[in-house]
């Protein structure tokens, strides 16, 4: 930590702040220039909240040198983690095929797609049983019906479910049907709901970056799964807000090479939602891929034009098969193993 | 709803989605041109979900024109809604004036500052019992022993209290000893509490504006609030994110005129966590009293260096003093009494 | 300048760096602790490219203390600059109140307006010559001839003229036509035009800006300007681009208090060009003063309904005639003479 | 166009409007439900600015259907335009290669990179001669003397060059000098620029996209050079400003189909400038060409720790080398040719 304090600053009133520091047990070092001075402060300084620091009247800011991250920093950790979802290793040289529809609407239509999915090469299926949606008089998901769907589509296929958690009170409910836990982009700052997944869920958890979240905040809230007892999380990058309004938010692949340096854990992508339309899927797929991601989650229909939700953004069937026979060719290309 | 067809559509295609939509008990009136052809719809449009529509081959785009909220809908309830706080009036020609702690740290700092924020003129107390934090390892608040001690700071003085709920577990706690329910920026679509809260809570609810939400996302929000049984929602303004880093956020003021025009629903400012600097607050009080806000949500802190959250954006108490003073000048011009 | 090191780098290396800043007739002062090694530099730091240390290999980033920006900076020149517009003062306690249409249209409009600008308290006329358009299909301006109509104006009214210059070759022109002269926020870095009127203007400058500028970028474009030999700059606030669709921009009144406590120089605001809608510029302009602007650019036009340019964020001379009385009794609580 | 009218509106007034619509030879269509009135416009409505309609007090908005380019858009012209630099094509199945410094420093450094560049496999050579710096105390550039040395690189290998041009007095030195013309983020829409290049410049344009610009905006500005007579318009996406800031910007790789459907242009990624770190470079590269792209600009420098300009992103010609090896992979995947 580097404390910066303003121009006219005299020594006693540094002296302060130095013992200040200090009684928390750190080191300091001061430098004085003209018109410049600065403290080094040496130790463990996650004793010291810099706010504290910075409204002081003598000081002029406070700048970070290290991550405010431990169990998900690279620094400390430094191979890759795979997760194992059911079987489905995660990370590493492998390459995570999610898919299924955005919304379980039936057992039809689960098991035909997940049939076709698992033809394709999706070793994970996805559907969504709880539903965050804008609209209070939008569908609201199947709930738990909609689980027990997606565990008879399980049953016939044999591929691992993916499904969004969206309150406490369903967490050994998902525990027993669920393999992969996602917590969405909009709870991504439900902090009691990331320390009770950390805390109460017996399986990983895919963590959906917010929509105008930063790395940091991201991997801080990962932080606080795996601080309350989690250590299997998998990120996932779902496009961010920006002023662009053509598609529904804009995808940020450099999340890829950015989260492999800073930590750990494994990152997917999710390209249905960034864009928001069914032909940009299949560009941002292969781009993904070639970028390095750990893994894709995209939303595959065997009707996108009677989805009960997102279909716009749906491949069907026959063009996600399509789009894995290429994937896999980039993958090679990568280093990764489908 | 108006649906916009591709260009070379043939007319067999459009008629199949005109039979689609007239089958939900819809009017439509088809406008063909040169290149162009429209189809307006009319009736109840809520029955249909327009991206059902959009996915559609021969569909180009589809186009809104009434405001997906009813409850809270200007529209629809032309006067203002004065919302009712334990007897403190929010709304309509009335300022409310919130001030006190961002935490609660100790029974005597609650009292100290509740005494003099009441001096002042402040007519609501605010502090924080359950803090959202980004990182797992800040402080977390005094959970519901600092709702204790603000239940004590309102015996006191008389002051209704406003603290932030972030879990759905705590609703018949909140009912029981706060006045007015914050619900966070960070769980603004947390649709799950905002149920709740709609359900099970008795007292009004101060719904914050999330760090990237758009107006219509947050009026959405509240709807879900109101939808769920709870009518008495205030709506609270505190900064959007956006590529400025000087400041924490950017406070985002025409919000004051936009939500009046759109909803009848109160909305106040915070100035505090907009900004994140003290000298800050001053003039962005008085700018949102000019621009006729319904409310002021202030930080006020007896000791800002000591403070174990947010010390650098609160007011001590007599700079507080000296602002309500100028406030209320300006009050007066705006037709506001406080 | 602080120069912090990669975690594991060994004392050759450091020794490396710090000799190279050196060399520069820089200071240093090594800080090392368990696994941090920071450098302080003193002395003048703009004689480093701070990305030239950053790229070598054992540098992890390197931070700076002071601003980039001299001339501009109010640590330099503690009073609030005050610039005379052919006898308009503007900054200090003086608040100018620039009206008239976006688009010079004809010298009756032009005339007509300035007349009842005038009389409502406007001290300076605007009108748009030469006009920044999205699209090479729409009305681009009437060019000279319009400069020509706005000094007609002038002689009619006595109001000094502020138009927009898009290009360094009219500079001379505007030199003879125009007291103060724009900057759009299109070009706040178009750094040639920039130098240009830096060295060759004899009026004022107006700097609008930029749609996604930080204040840093804002203030480092002034700085340009004055480098260049022009001093008399005035800063113009008029929204930033945001993900909020509604409005056309988002108002950052931040922006007030900031720009005063980084720089010397006055901010004027902008509330038509902001929010695009007539009916947020009352609010917004009240809010503006109250929060300490040094003035308002506000677009007042006789028949909005028929304007050729941007008609729905422009006020009758009427509605604006009322603001300005409003406006009046804000100024004087705020400590501003109109 | 689709004029959406204000709920309560009375015949009269709706009559005046579509009245004043058809006397510009527009047909119009009315659609009344309850509570909803909408006027479907057909016919050449560019004729017609949307603005002078919605100002209109008995009108809610005005909606298109179209875009506003013409030619620019996919739509009038399906097939893909091949731009040729000096004998190298871009667009269509080819891969342009764009490498070189950020900034030229000396002829040896230029000649040894452009060599180093060629054996790798890149096909077009970039360096900067006129910079656009955020401060006017930093380097400008070397101007005219850089661009000989470019002419002088070109001679040496025979890769022809790009280069930024950022006032339009050096049009006729760049027609002569340089083979691809560069029209920076900060400009594209400096309009007055844009229009000269249109009409003066005798080779392409290398349009860059804006910090904050959306692609509707983006594709204006090639309008603009389009309309003003210079038809060989290259686009590049080179990242759009976020709140993110562990990165300079957020590289938009969606804009490659988005631009390919909007568009017959070509589009290419500049990786480099995006990230603002050179170990972004080699993943998004790669992402690029798997997403579609019609070429890449790099900045290959031989000694990026001594760099004048953005050394930080620079890669060194080995590593350069080893990636274009990948990308020629990638590039057979997707059907490129390099």
């Amino acid at each position: 930590m580097i404390i910066v304090f303003k121009p006219k600053v005299n020594e006693e009133e540094v002296k302060k702040v130095v013992e200040q520091v200090e009684t928390k047990g750190l080191t300091t070092h001061l430098v004085v220039g003209e018109g410049v001075t600065i403290c080094g402060v040496i130790g463990d300084t996650t004793k010291v909240d810099p706010k504290q620091i910075e409204v002081l009247p003598v000081v002029e800011k406070v700048m970070h040198v290290g991550e405010p991250y431990k169990l998900a920093n690279r620094a400390f950790h430094p191979d890759d983690s795979i997760i194992d979802v059911s079987g489905v290793k995660v990370g590493g040289d492998h390459l995570a095929l999610i898919a299924g529809p955005c919304s379980v609407e039936s057992k039809e239509q689960v098991i035909e797609i997940a049939k076709a999915a698992k033809a394709a090469g999706a070793n994970l299926l996805r559907g969504g049983a709880f539903k965050p949606r804008t609209s209070p008089y939008a569908f609201q998901g199947m709930g738990s019906e909609g689980l027990d769907i997606l565990v008879a589509a399980k049953e016939a296929t044999g591929l691992p479910i993916v499904s969004e958690l969206m309150s406490a009170e369903y967490i050994e409910e998902f525990n027993e049907k669920v393999d992969l836990v996602q917590i969405g982009a909009r709870n991504m700052q439900n902090f009691d709901l990331l320390k009770e997944v950390g805390k109460r869920c017996t399986k990983p958890i895919l963590l959906k970056r917010g929509l105008s979240s930063t790395y940091e905040e991201w991997i801080m809230s990962a932080e606080y799964i795996m601080a309350s007892g989690n250590p299997n999380v998998i990120l996932c990058e779902r496009g961010v807000r920006t002023f662009e309004t053509y598609t529904r938010n804009t995808l940020d692949l450099q999340a890829i090479p950015v989260i492999k340096r800073l930590t750990h854990l494994p990152i997917i992508i999710d390209p249905s939602h960034a864009g928001g339309k069914w032909w940009l899927v299949e560009p941002m797929a292969k781009a993904s891929v070639a970028a390095g991601c750990d893994g894709l989650m995209i939303e595959v229909h065997n009707n996108p034009e009677c989805a009960l939700c997102d279909g716009p953004q749906s491949l069907k069937p026959k063009k996600y098969t399509e789009l894995i026979e290429e994937i896999k060719d980039i993958a090679k290309i990568v280093g990764k193993e489908v």
